[in-house]
């Protein structure tokens, strides 16, 4: 197969991205130029995708080029910053048509302009194997406003933005594991796992209120994901399953199948924010924001009730790209 | 093969690296957090490398290691910039043994130690195919002296750091297309293949001059990156065969065999700096730069002269990733 050269494509599919940024010197330098806002500091975050492992090689360029970025910005919402720019590294698969690429390079340039971030550089490679993406993501806070993971302390609330489970009732949906009988129920689910909504408005109000607030995002599953906060703020906590926001596709599924709590828990790709804090702090971020649990003072110790009533320790489970039990 | 889970590896081979980088929050969290010094600005890079296209999969991990850390550096030094702080993306093909990521992590931290540079973060990943490793490097410039490719003038000299050829005279000799009877000098540019130098230090020092200096790294062969400078800057170049650096080695190569200088002409990865500014401002950049020819006002227009006088235009020849011919 014949397709363009590296500079060409970039050229072609990606400079056209970068004109509204000054910063990317219109990607033919060696590195972007950019500067703080006075008073603010940087955030940086960076997520590789791999075919097959983190997108589905099936899914559309459109789909996987928003993925790439909204998985990254949502590290930037659980900082509580305002993302201000992204570096992008493309391992094109060298059997990929041309027009794919053309596709996911247009799609991303749309997704940068939706959520008002620049593109300042990059890199495009060829690969035999698997296709790949690498962004890395910057952006603003003022630094004493950042929520970090370390900051929950015992008596606090732990709460989340939206709904959880649906990504992962979503792909169960795509892979055929799962099947619910409302078209419209199945669409909203695997459309929740193919476009992650970064929680960036949510964690800016967060970090605005100035206060002591942790947070996370959940990408890995809500059990595997309140344990690391909980190890970085040596506390631990208790959750309430009957508190946990579940879309009405969701309880749908769990009322077909309560087996479906299993992949609520532990199934990853929500990208909803996690946060412990002051009940009255929390209480300001909205309706979208639901307490599930509070903090306790037992470090590294994760208990859930469950919907019976019963509070057990709540396995961990959560997603890890390398194990292979 | 079972290897650790992608957190386990990461607090055991990466964690330690960050641990003199108070940005990265300790790789614990969503992001790094990191401030500009009074002044300056921040310039961004990004540089993929997939096994068996920017490094051959049987070299060592330590060398594949620095390489992926130095390449980005050059790119850094190429503005002018101070490098801060760095965000490693690693692929590893899921057959790779558990302890060629820890020789990869060791030596990927301790030439960071070398150069100065933090682990900001980065994520751990696993792949069907070649391994690829994605690095964004981040610096430090004041904004208006950074080293642009669009400075270049009519009248101006054009300068190299150091020599030109020796890395892909290196990777001919490691791919058995070239040797060299005498083994000092066949090791000499087999280590300048495996092990680029980034000029950080004349980088500095020509933004330091705050005057005006165009410059980019060579990377893709002096060929095609001369264009890429000239073509920024709307300008033409007259080189100077004759006066292009030579290392010993690479000059036992082309007496013996003169067709090398194909090679040192369109050969990658010497990471040199290739520098464009009055003669004065050169001359102050010390012994290591050597001026190879002119800057003239036919934009587009890349000359040389040969080394039996003659003057011809120079083919463009620039490695180029994907094209097929």
């Amino acid at each position: 197969m014949q397709r363009s050269g590296e500079f060409e494509l970039i050229a072609r599919c990606f400079t056209p991205i970068a004109r509204d940024s000054a910063a990317s010197l219109g990607l033919s330098d060696d590195a972007a130029i950019f500067s703080q806002s006075p008073g603010k500091s940087s955030v940086v975050t960076c997520d590789a995708l791999v075919a097959d492992v983190h997108f589905r090689a099936v899914d559309t360029p459109e789909t996987i080029a928003r993925k790439v970025l909204r998985v990254n910005l949502s590290d930037i919402a659980a900082m509580g910053a305002q993302p201000t720019g992204v570096v992008l590294a493309c391992g094109y698969n060298r059997d990929l048509p041309e027009d794919w690429i053309v596709a996911f390079a247009r799609a991303f340039g749309d997704d940068c302009a939706h959520w008002g971030v620049e593109l300042y550089g990059g890199d495009t490679v060829s690969t035999n194997g698997p296709s790949f993406f690498s962004l890395t993501a910057i952006g603003e806070v003022v630094a004493k406003h950042a929520l970090r993971r370390d900051a929950a302390k015992p008596g606090d609330v732990v709460a989340v933005t939206g709904t959880l489970g649906d990504a992962a009732l979503g792909l169960a949906i795509l892979q055929n594991r799962l099947a619910l009988a409302q078209q419209h129920l199945s669409a909203f689910l695997t459309d929740r796992y193919l476009l992650p909504q970064p929680r960036l408005q949510t964690g800016m109000q967060a970090s605005a209120l100035g206060r002591r607030i942790a947070a996370m995002d959940i990408s890995d599953g809500l059990a595997g994901d309140i344990r690391k906060i909980a190890e970085a703020s040596n506390v631990g906590v208790i959750l309430d399953q009957a508190a946990i926001p579940l879309s009405a596709a969701a309880r749908a599924a769990v009322n077909q199948d309560e087996t479906c709590w299993q992949q609520i828990m532990t199934g990853g790709d929500d990208y909803e924010l996690l946060l412990c804090g002051p009940v009255d702090d929390i209480a300001r971020l909205g309706n979208d924001v639901t307490v599930i649990g509070t903090v306790t003072d037992t470090p590294g110790e994760i208990l859930m009730t469950s919907l019976d009533g019963k509070m057990a320790e709540l396995a961990k489970g959560g997603f890890d790209h390398f194990s292979t039990s």
